[in-house]
Order: C-alpha cells, then sequence, then structure tokens
C-alpha cells in the first residue's frame, strides 16, 4: 500500500461517504450546511442567509479565515468601479472581458469568465456591504501589493505583451484600505456580516466526510466536534469550500508534480485537499489538477524587471515585465527551472526575496565564464539586446519600452532564481469540476445531487499560473461562492 | 449542463455503478472478467487463465485488438535478452533501471519501474510461449520502427544527452518478426493462446458500467450483449484495461488540454476512457491525467536531426537527436508550439511526416529575414553552431557528435513543426492509478476492492512524452496487464 495522507487516520478517509442507512441521530439540520470558512465560504454562507437558508458553516481551525486570511486580500475588480473611476482609468465591461478571457487560462470555463466581468461592479458592492473599505487611489509603481492602505494596482499581465495587445491595459487589482496585508480584514467583516444574519458558525470542527442516500444525493456531512464523529443533515445541499491542496504532499506528488517541486506552499493547514477528496468519493470529478500559481518574486525592487532573465544556455525566454507568475512558469518549462537574474550597476536593487548573488563580474564575457555559459552564448544575447535597446526596443521577446535599457554600467551581477536555489511560493488551481451555479459534475457531466463546490476545493475562474493575475483567486472563490450560496439556498 | 460524451446515450454512464441489489439474474458468472482486448487485456486473461480462473474478456470491437492492434508492435525489453546478445549488445538489469527510471518520467512508480526491469526476461518469455516471434538482428540507423522484420533499435533516448550520462546506451526496443507493423500479430498470437487455454472472448461486448455490492466490492458488469443489458458476475473481480481516452474529447479538454491541441489522436474507437470513468464512479483516483505523448516525427530521413530546431525568436532549445517525441514535447513547452526545423542541402530528406517547407534562401540572413525572425538571432544560432561543429561538438544542447555538421551547403530551408501547421500525433498516459497488483487505489490510497486496471486504462509504467521511449506502452501495458491477471486469479 502506498503511503497515503490518512493512512495513520483511520477516521479522515473523506473519499468514503457514510450512506443515509448508517446515521442513527443527527447533531444538528440546517439548510445548508458550508465546509470551511475562507473567502469562498463565508460569500457562500452570506448568500444563503440572505436567502433565507437556515446555514450553517462548519470550520476545522478555531476561527474562518483559511488561506485568504494569510493572503494581502487583493480583488480583481473591472468594467469602471468607483475607484478606476476616481483614479483616472476608463475600463468597460467588454475590456475587462477580453484581458480575463487570457488571464483565466487556456482551460478556463467561458461562462465563469462571462460571468465573473458582466457582474464584476455587483461584485464590488457585495464587499462594500460587508463593510470592506476601498481607498479611491492608485499605486503607481509595478509592486505585489500596495505596501500602503492604497487601493488599486496593476496586478497581473495587464500591460506586459502579448496581453497588452489584447486588450487596452488598465488596472484592476484592488486591495481593501488597510496598511499592509487585508485578508484578514475581509474575512472578519463575513464573519461580523454572517453573524449579524443569525448565521451559525462552529470552528474547531473538522468534517470526516459526507452522507448520502441511497439515490446518491448528499444529505449532510459527518464532522468531529467536542472530539466525537456527529452526524449533520443539510436538507438543501452541502457547500464545499475547503480549499485546495497544497498541504497534502501525497496528492500534490500524484497530481501536480511540478507544484511537488516548489519549496513554500502558500495555504493554511486545512489545504490538504479533503473537499477534494470528499467529492471524489461521491462521484465528482477532479480537472485542472496538475495546475498552479508559482512565483519566484524577483521584483521589487522595479529596476530588476529592466535586467534580463537567462537560461543555463544563457538565452532569454519571457518578457521579465510579465507577472512574475509568468515568468517563475516560464523558468520552469522554458528553461527547466534554472535561471539568473541579470543585473548591472544601475538596475540592481535589493530584492524581497533575497535572492543570492552567484557572480558579479566587470564584464559579460567574464560573467560568462563564471556562471558556465557555453562561450559566446550570453554576449550574444546582451549585444543583441543592448543594440535594440539603445531604440528602447525589444523585438525578441516584447518587454515594455518603459524597462527597456542598455545594461551598460559594470559591474553585472547575478542573482540565482532557480527552483532549487530560491525561494518559489506555490498554491493550486485545480479542483472539483464544477457549473457556474457551484454545482459538482461527474466526470459524465451529470450533476451530483446536493452536492456544491467554490474556491479552491474546485476548479474556478483561473486555471493558469502563466496567465493569472493577483486578486482573481479571492475575486473568483468569493464570486463563485456567492453563486454557490445563491443556488443551494433556492434549492429543493 | 456542459456537453458531455454521454449526453446523447442515457445508457452509457460508466461512472454510475449498478448495485447488486438492482440485479435480478445473471448473463453468465466467471471468477475473472476482463473488459477490453488489448494487450492489457490479452495479458491478464492468459496469464487468470493460467492459474487456473474461469475468464471472461467482453471486447466492444469485432475483434480484439484496441490501439495496439493500431501499432508497430515495438515491445522494450532489456537486460541481456536473446537478441541483444545475438546483435553484440551487453545490457543488465542495472543499467536497463538506470535508463527506465529516467524513460519512466519524474512522475513513474518506483516500484512498477524495479519490477519491470527486474523481470524483462521473463517477459520476454512471455512472448516467446504466446508463439511471437523475434529475429536476432540489430536494425542500425535512427528510425521510428524497422521497416523490415529486424527486431531491435534504439526506440528512445538511449544515445541522447541528458540520458546517454545517466547509462550506458544499448537498444531495447525488439519489433517482433513481422515486415512492416506488428501489433495484430501480437494480438492474434494472444487470442489464439487464450482460446487454446479455454477461455471465453465475448466481442461486440461493450461494458456499460460496473456492479458493486452493499460494502463498495465490485462484483461484476453490465454489458450490452445482443442488444440488450446483461448482468455478468466476476467472483474474483474484475479488470479494466478499457485503454486511455486520446477518442474523448471532452475528457481530453478536461483533463489532457495540452493534448487536446494535437491534430492525430492514436487509438481506437474504444480509447473513450470508458474504464477510467468506471473506475471514478466507484470512487478510484485517475493519475497523472494531463500526460502523454505527444509527436511530430520529423525523421527519418536521419539527415534531419543534423539539422537545427529553432523557435520564433530563431533560438535553438532542445537536442535534435532525441526522440521526436521528447523534441516534440520541448516545441510545445519550451517554444510555445511553434518550431522550424532548418536544414541545408546535404541534410535535407524527404520525411515521412510530408512537413511544408515554408522558406528556402541561399543564406542564413535571407532565411531569418523570410522567417520574420528578429535581426540577427538565427544568425547567432547557426554561426555560434557552426563553429563549435567544426569541432564535432555542441556545448549548448549536447546533440550527439555523430549528428553535429557545419550546416554550410546553400540552399537553407526551413520546414514548419508547428502545432498548427504539421502532423502531431497523441495518446494519453493517465489513467486510474494502481498499484503494481493492478488493484485499483482511491484518492485515500485505500484499495477498492474487486477492481484491477491495467495498460492505458491506468497510470502505468511510463507517465511522460518527454522521457519517452517506443515499445515501453505496450511493454508496460502487457506487463502490468500480467500483474493484474495473476493478482486477481490469486484473489478470495
Amino acid at each position: 500500500m502506498p503511503e497515503s495522507p490518512a493512512a495513520s487516520d483511520p477516521e479522515s478517509l473523506p473519499s468514503e461517504p457514510r450512506t443515509l442507512a448508517s446515521i442513527d441521530s443527527w447533531w444538528g439540520q440546517f439548510d445548508v450546511v458550508v465546509v470551511g470558512f475562507g473567502v469562498a465560504g463565508g460569500a457562500a454562507a452570506i448568500e444563503a442567509a440572505r436567502a433565507g437558508a437556515s446555514t450553517l458553516i462548519l470550520e476545522r481551525a478555531t476561527r474562518g479565515g483559511g488561506a485568504t486570511a494569510l493572503s494581502e486580500g487583493t480583488i480583481y475588480f473591472g468594467g469602471g468601479t468607483r475607484v478606476q473611476i476616481a483614479a483616472g482609468f476608463e475600463d468597460t465591461t467588454e475590456n475587462m472581458l477580453a484581458h480575463v478571457k487570457a488571464a483565466a487560462g487556456p482551460t478556463a470555463d467561458p461562462e465563469k469568465v462571462r460571468l465573473y466581468c458582466e457582474k464584476s461592479l455587483d461584485h464590488f458592492e457585495f464587499f462594500e456591504s460587508l463593510g470592506v473599505e476601498f481607498k479611491d487611489t492608485y499605486y503607481d509603481e509595478k509592486v505585489i501589493f500596495p505596501p500602503t492602505d492604497d487601493c488599486l494596482i496593476y496586478s497581473g499581465n495587464e500591460e506586459a505583451y502579448p496581453f497588452s495587445e489584447e486588450a487596452k491595459p488598465v488596472p484592476r487589482g484592488h486591495k481593501p484600505r488597510r496598511k499592509g496585508s487585508a485578508g484578514g480584514y475581509i474575512i472578519e467583516q463575513m464573519i461580523e456580516t454572517f453573524n449579524a444574519l443569525g448565521g451559525t458558525i462552529q470552528n474547531e470542527s473538522r468534517v470526516l466526510t459526507l452522507i448520502k442516500d441511497e439515490n446518491g444525493r448528499v444529505v449532510g456531512v459527518l464532522a468531529q466536534i467536542d472530539g466525537a464523529p456527529v452526524a449533520i443533515r443539510a436538507r438543501k445541499g452541502v457547500v464545499l469550500t475547503t480549499g485546495g491542496f497544497i498541504m497534502n504532499r501525497a496528492m500534490l506528488e500524484q497530481f501536480a508534480p511540478d507544484l511537488a517541486k516548489c519549496n513554500y506552499p502558500i495555504g493554511s493547514d486545512g489545504c490538504d485537499g479533503s473537499g477534494i477528496r470528499m467529492g471524489l468519493g461521491v462521484g465528482g470529478a477532479a480537472i485542472n489538477m496538475s495546475e498552479g500559481l508559482m512565483t519566484t518574486p524577483f521584483f521589487p525592487p522595479v529596476g530588476h524587471i529592466k535586467g534580463l532573465i537567462i537560461s543555463k544556455q544563457g538565452q532569454r525566454f519571457i518578457n521579465e515585465d510579465c507577472y512574475h507568475g509568468r515568468v517563475t512558469d516560464a523558468i520552469l518549462r522554458k528553461a527547466d527551472g534554472r535561471a539568473y537574474l541579470i543585473v548591472d550597476d544601475e538596475t540592481y536593487g535589493q530584492s524581497i526575496g533575497g535572492y543570492k548573488m552567484v557572480a558579479v563580474e566587470e564584464t559579460i564575457e567574464e560573467l560568462e565564464r563564471s556562471l558556465g555559459i557555453p562561450e559566446g552564448q550570453l554576449v550574444h544575447t546582451f549585444t543583441s539586446y543592448n543594440r535594440f535597446a539603445m531604440d528602447g526596443v525589444d523585438p525578441v521577446f516584447h518587454k515594455a519600452s518603459k524597462y527597456v535599457t542598455p545594461l551598460d554600467h559594470p559591474p553585472f551581477a547575478a542573482l540565482d532564481l532557480s527552483i532549487d536555489k530560491s525561494i518559489w511560493a506555490v498554491f493550486t488551481l485545480g479542483g472539483l469540476n464544477t457549473q457556474a451555479t457551484g454545482e459538482v459534475l461527474s466526470v459524465d457531466g451529470q450533476i451530483i445531487d446536493g452536492l456544491y463546490a467554490a474556491g479552491r476545493a474546485s476548479a474556478g475562474l483561473t486555471r493558469s499560473g502563466s496567465h493569472y493575475a493577483s486578486g482573481m483567486s479571492i475575486g473568483g472563490s468569493s464570486f463563485f461562492g456567492r453563486m454557490a450560496g445563491k443556488s443551494v439556498a433556492a434549492a429543493d
């Protein structure tokens, strides 16, 4: 028997559902049971409660939060939000759609993409209805998130080739009005809102598995509460919002071997794929499972974007002004996970990642030798780049002009961005296959009655780390969490 | 509801198992029921029958064959076969293991790899026991398969960097003694052998779904025979050897989007993932689902290997002497699916793929312009390559010396190998997660009682098209088919 995440814990085999016939009594009965209180679970529960459904959230930690609470809290909105207008940017639903179609990735669900863009202003209002505040300001520098309480940033590939040719670039990352990270703030507003609606939150309650009736319909959950397993009835349905599986080593190696190579998983302890496993156990299909967001954040400082990212052959392979996740994905796929950032004395700065400087030389020829790159390869890359850079252009990989400048101030340094030498942060983008309504589908495309999923437990809005933008995770998870909450509340 | 493969055929929802309680009568009862008669099913059934189990094979076509019958029939054996020795090659189990560890891909199951290598001579004898003949000859040219009835070829990456540094190169592709393709011959020998053992073959019998008892054990199948659904009991177990899912467009788009881009699927009509879906429906996990073998066979002629494969930026990105599938994988991942093969007048020849020649020019400068490659990039690639080639070396991508020669005989031509411009053949390498015994596992690592899988319906020996060798599919599918047949025959 291969080692499994549950090998030592026979009570924790989420993929084995219980039958209704095996249940003697109910700990409680609700219209809707939401499993996991991150941003997807909170959004689902709030919409279900607002629609009048009696709603329980089961959260295995001591308090809601999930991966959202660990994040900076950026949300991807567009189509002309109050903040975009105040900051002087003109956006439309069509323009947002043109970019999000690309940013969600080639495997995205067109229906989810369309709904997300068409209802973006409504979704902005949803967050305002929770009491989440956004400042009407734009932070005018390429950053991963604003260090201030400013709101709007370019959080993805909008300004980078080829995305810049497909839609007019507009910033759409909205960070709530908090200095530093704002993810916890979002969740606290959700807790307050859900409590005010009369919803029930049961913390420190781990869901063990689903309960299904003789027709295969999901009718409740088995949960560990106060040290004992109890059955909880869900009259209308169960919503799985348990997060992804970045913390489950066995699942990662089986389903997402590339992601398993990264050394810095981003998620809470709960991101162990339990909801995905529960869904599989009742016939749901999991898709997009090998995909994720990987990132080695080589900027800020913005000067690094003016540097060159090269393979061990001394070749460039990506425009360095892309979203950091897209650059990282290219390092893995195009350069076998090994790359250097080459900067000169003018472009170098201390980066947040603390990358190791592996060579400093007065000439490119010396740097080429130091790095063990075959003779003439890095020299060609530099000579060619600098020649075009005199005119402010990069015809080979199309870095935007504002980041193109000749690199001619020695010394030249190489920072190691390789997957085995630097921080590579990672989370998963695969999960249960759902309709936009949140209904979970089997591999044959049939609806699993009574079962809904959203957030990282599902294959949601954004499907590809090489096309991603910050804010699409919290944005998509909350949006389709809301859809699931409305659907389940309206179910028979 | 999204379009599903089964949308128009409600009787064909393999992922929905039937309960034993719903079965009124049995069409037949056997110890072992094997679903699908390709090389995996044939091997499983023969071993089960040899162990004394009453065995039924259900085949949906008019005769056994599957994808194997469509193939050239190469089988990957090593460790010192009779043919290897006769042809003057020295191989050992350790040397074979060193290569197969790499060739099976980074996500391979080490236990399967080890068993496959340790028992390779036994597996060769198994094929001889079927009456499959192998000629004691070596075909001394880099080909995809010998056009003659010769046997031994280098069928993978053995001689190519970096594989050549990890194990002593030895040829291990063994084609049976037939001119042209020999896949059908293998299957015919299996049919004869199985019949002689008293086994039962039921052709034109499509399995609709599995039947499970109240404990979740698989106890039979529901099959369409003579136009009516009938239940068939499997006392010891069911072996799913139904092939992969390359012919199921919906599954391909959901689970293997890169493979879905290829225009030439390789498989039989039965390769629609029905067995994988059946396994998922009773709680099995499917892994490695996004992987497959993609190939645009740019050689023979062998001269093409001496050419340069370049991206739209004019860069090389792979040693051109790799296995064709590895080169093709690199075109997709490293060059965004767009590449040209550049040859000069001495290296060009008519290829089996009939690639389109998109430019012919007297100089590389002109070719660069014709192809729209940014100025100086292709010129650098050529100048640098030719300079090193004077010494017969390729320090940048490590093509083997015998294929390295200066390209200096104009005119120069570009053949388009791009995914949207040439033949890209493809099949899938993902399926049900099994132990080496063939037992199917859930996502929590639990055995699904009564259910076995082998061949393309499972995630078998070889998991990666970028590491693959021809012969590992038929080799691995038949080997682990045999393992499954032995296991199920020994079950309670």
